[in-house]
């Protein structure tokens, strides 16, 4: 498909790149398992194609591009094996960066969901990648899978087009701080269950995996769940942006669990407030996520960053915060309050557009900014 | 001064006018206590004066004028009685709102520090002034007094003409909600005590007088010290802005309070993290004022909103709520986070500068607009 | 490649569907020859594809797409033929309104540069689409193909994947006024001659064919060089925005036509002027086109708009507009100044960057609501 | 008034300060007869007073001041002798630049309206005030009278509260080129006749003496029709913003000239066109001025800017600049349009609001700091 005059470099040949997002790297094919998983080079040469792989039963993955930091291509990759031609016809002396990055959360509803890279194809030469200032882990949930931020105002289908690592907060902190960054978030999700009860979807059962969230056979041969090494990457700061779904939940019928058929629910109170021992049970899984980020990171600053959609659960998170900080006498921690959504700030899928997404980003990364050159 | 044929409408023979502001409606002439009080008329005629009376030892109070809702004036007012021509030549049958506000607060360290209004002068009538749709309670501190607001970037001494009501997120909020609106505050003031560990300057030893800030002889004939009548005026909301200056007492030294040689200092560390016991003392003020606020407002909602100015006292601040609900069993009460302002937007003496108030204002009146809407 | 369910709509046996820009409409498949040529459908069925023929020598087309007014892919489209999924898993009942738009200009420098449209593949029924409010033309160089408008500044290849019709002013022009479209234009073109005085490169001898900017025998077999006909699709307006090459050209040495030795340049004075002589064939350049296009489109009403890259031009045009409205008594043209493009708002390539035409499309949207609409 | 230990600084005794604005520097007290007219001082001290002398028969002068470059405040003046008091309080010996501006234009319709500055009172010392990098004249009418720039949309009076000279695009440009400037400017004047036909009201037959616009016996005490010294201030760019009064009256019945009976109209035909001869009236009028600006301002850059208001007359004044181009040999003109202020951008007395202001500084700003510093 390409020209014949461009050499092919399978990444295990391959000596300069970098990787973004946490993956297997002793992979091969290599996995990006996460929206903002992907990968970065510095290439001369006139002609830059990258070969994946893709495969899924229900939901196709999307991918974006930036060359020398801007925005080129966003697109749908069906499956198969492609070659995708990143550029051509350029100036061959000059060193090009190109980024190539994944739009789509790792999928829990579909075992079969995978993008793999093979490698590149390019007439230039590869070049080493720079490091970045700061390091940065963001955890979450629809909001930190960049829900809504594309499409219109009105579509609500639950799709992958519609999810973006490109116009989410993430890329715009890690952009503002020019930092290296790692994702772990999908919709629905939360700290103690989902929006619908369901216990299983909570992001700390999944964190100390490579990637927890995507499960089965397919996965597992991916290295998925092997446990992740946190050593090999400490992030300066650590962003938690959970909270939303488990809300959500408490306004939701209980939820049981196939198979099991055992029955979880956060529950309401006849005046809509929600009742105390669920909210102390939200608080404990706040407190035990808390513990577990600080084990896993013993340096690193974490911002429980809350509010995009509903400022319902700022007291229940603060006061989990705070027992934490008592237990702990971790003061490394802090709360950051994010703007709640208006009515006519929305994206698609009733969720925050990507003005909103602006907005968290600055708040986001002016703090950071403070605190971690302090 | 003004033209022969205008009327005299000393303030106890006009009908229709509306007071901004807590004072004592008793006295003639109508003392303006605080920053964002004044008065509204409508009135018809071709020309409309405004007669003050002046008084100052230090600070001049400052005005400013806003005509069928737009800023029109802003002017220092010096020592003694003025006439102020608020309009003139204006199509006389037309009916024009005018409304006349102080930018200055309530000066605690002038006890001649007043501006008194005594009546208006026209050639048209004067008819009702409209309900507003909210009624707010501000409380605060330099931030609620518009410090900063005004003057160049760089400019530092503490005077008058720097603070505002005009541009503060006060008149914002009030304007995106159509709320009538009550201000207490005043720069450096705390919960517990003032930036330089003063514990005289805390807004909660005032908050139950009418205006508890100016003390002294002509105060009190003025009846700034009468108790205030809360069934009066029942706020929708409060917003309490404190808790930015007893953050910076933690880093002076301790306050030797003028003739008790009394001595008041919130300590940090030597890790400059601060004292667990001076925070206990600075939580208990939070808890205190609270129940205070409740206790004279039993249905008004609380937003502590904190943050334009460092985020530090995030969690002392959360705890103390969080203590407050579970003690009190009250869950009409809120916590917003406001945008930190980042370097390049400070204003005058390092304050926030407009720009910042605006944001404030828009994550206040949102929040509000859902919250008293539903 | 795609689910086995789906239905084949060759472009002959679909009934309902739009097409965008100047084309040949006999032709199957179907030739997109300009940027915002494009084909619009409304469709219900849960999954849509496009299936294009794509052949070039060295510049390869972009394409863009829309899915319900918003934006949601845009990429490089290599040689071969193409099945595009445009959207899977949506919700079948609905009707979605699917936009599929080539970015990348006519190109006059590859006798092979096409983007063919054979059909579509879809699980839904095709339904009507409905007609815009207004036709406009726009006739330009590259500020109308949207060169720069992707990529880094400081990036200045000459290639595909920086020009655009999604971020040009055209595209945000006929959004504002709901309108339908035709768009002629090339980088470098000019009304009498290309930037480097290439005589051949002007848009008026293009003007009375389906496409003239593409010349060769591929081109010839696909209809571009059939007459254009007027009378089928008669624009309210035609905005021509060119004069900025033949401005260029003032600067640069003679350029002699290969095969012919044939030369041509437009002349600079010593002092920096331009010579009056070529001032005045410029002119005449002008006044010929208005009279080609007023020949053609009785009706239209036509603006000049002109200055995104300098001012230099204005009184030359003007000029030569004042002198074809007394010539011709015709007053239905305009003249509409663009804002030049200060140096920190250029894009790629030194030109404009997408703020400037939004600027622009800004400008001309909100003259042409006024004056259509009276 | 001002506290006793001021000492009285009367201009003539004043060794350091700037004038801006024409004026006959030679009177005392010194007239400040146009908008943007003033006066610039660089003081130390704690508190500076400014003396001035105020009289009018109907339209009465506001002014505003700014402190080191930031709007402080801005009030009308009524009749008599005033002391205003700029500021006090500050820091001794810190040096604080002040600047006292009027506001209102200079005013046809009162033989009476006048600012005069007597001097300051201050307990500082004066210091030298600083050249600026460019000297600018703006000619224009109520446009470059800031009317409309205050007030709220929908007042239609015709007051001095809705012109500025602070909200104007004349203060912009300057404060964004850092330039001097001088302005002649009058609400529904023209080049050739008013909005009304009245063949009086044209700035060029002005132009040449001090302040042509205001008559009688008073100004001529003042000074005001005294030739104006060119060579004394000589702009580095005279931009001329007329036109759209000429344009409003070819809508209006004839006006007939008080006293002499004299008739003067400029006609529309039946189809709303213009009469030719007419136009050409107009754009003679053009012409002449052209001419008379350059014979008194041999170097000057003159740039005629126009559009905020309808671009009616875009063709007969670039007609008129190109036929005095051509018969001059004058290069040194330029044609800038602006930008028309649609519905939404309206500001007082159906006039452009403050954002258009904006956006006409930006565009003549950007174009002159390109043309002056090349």
């Amino acid at each position: 498909m390409s020209s014949e005059t461009l050499k092919n470099y399978p990444l295990p040949e391959l000596e300069y790149y970098k990787i973004y997002g946490r993956t297997d790297e002793s992979q091969y094919p290599l996995p990006l398992f996460f929206n903002g998983s992907g990968i970065e080079v510095n290439v001369t040469g006139s002609e830059l194609w990258i070969d994946v792989e893709v495969d899924y039963d229900v939901y196709e993955p999307w991918i974006f591009t930036k060359l020398n930091d801007a925005f080129m291509s966003r697109q749908m990759l069906t499956k198969g094996s492609h070659s995708i031609c990143l550029f051509r016809g350029m100036s061959p002396s000059e060193v090009k960066n190109m980024k190539f990055f994944r739009e789509l959360q790792a999928m829990d509803g579909d075992k079969n969901c995978r993008l793999l890279v093979k490698g590149f194809r390019s007439d230039g030469f590869f070049l080493p990648v720079s490091e970045k200032r700061y390091k940065l882990e963001f955890l979450g949930d629809s909001l930190t899978s960049g829900e809504g931020t594309y499409g219109a105002v009105g579509d609500n289908d639950w799709l992958p087009m519609y999810m973006s690592f490109s116009h989410d907060y993430t890329s715009m902190v890690a952009d503002a701080l020019d930092a290296d960054f790692r994702i772990i978030s999908h919709g629905g999700w939360g700290v103690l269950c989902g929006w619908d009860n369901d216990p299983r979807h909570n992001i700390p059962s999944c964190y100390e995996k490579i990637c927890g969230i995507s499960k089965g056979e397919v996965f597992e041969s991916l290295g998925a769940d092997k446990p992740y090494r946190f050593r090999d990457w400490k992030p300066d700061a650590i962003i938690v942006n959970l909270g939303t779904n488990d809300d959500a939940a408490f306004k939701q019928p209980p939820f049981t669990v196939p198979g099991t058929g055992e029955t979880f629910g956060l529950r309401s109170n006849p005046d809509s407030s929600y009742n105390e021992n669920d909210l102390e049970l939200f608080k404990q899984a706040v407190i035990d996520f808390l513990f577990m980020l600080r084990r896993n990171n013993p340096d690193s600053h974490i911002v429980w960053a809350y509010g995009m959609y509903e400022y319902t659960l700022t007291f229940p998170i603060t006061d989990a915060m705070n027992r934490y900080r008592k237990m702990s006498g971790d003061t490394n921690v802090a709360f950051l309050q994010l703007q709640d959504t208006p009515a006519d700030a929305m994206g698609a899928r009733s969720h925050p557009g990507v003005k909103m997404h602006e907005q968290a980003a600055k708040k986001i990364s002016e703090y950071l900014r403070k605190r971690l050159d302090a």
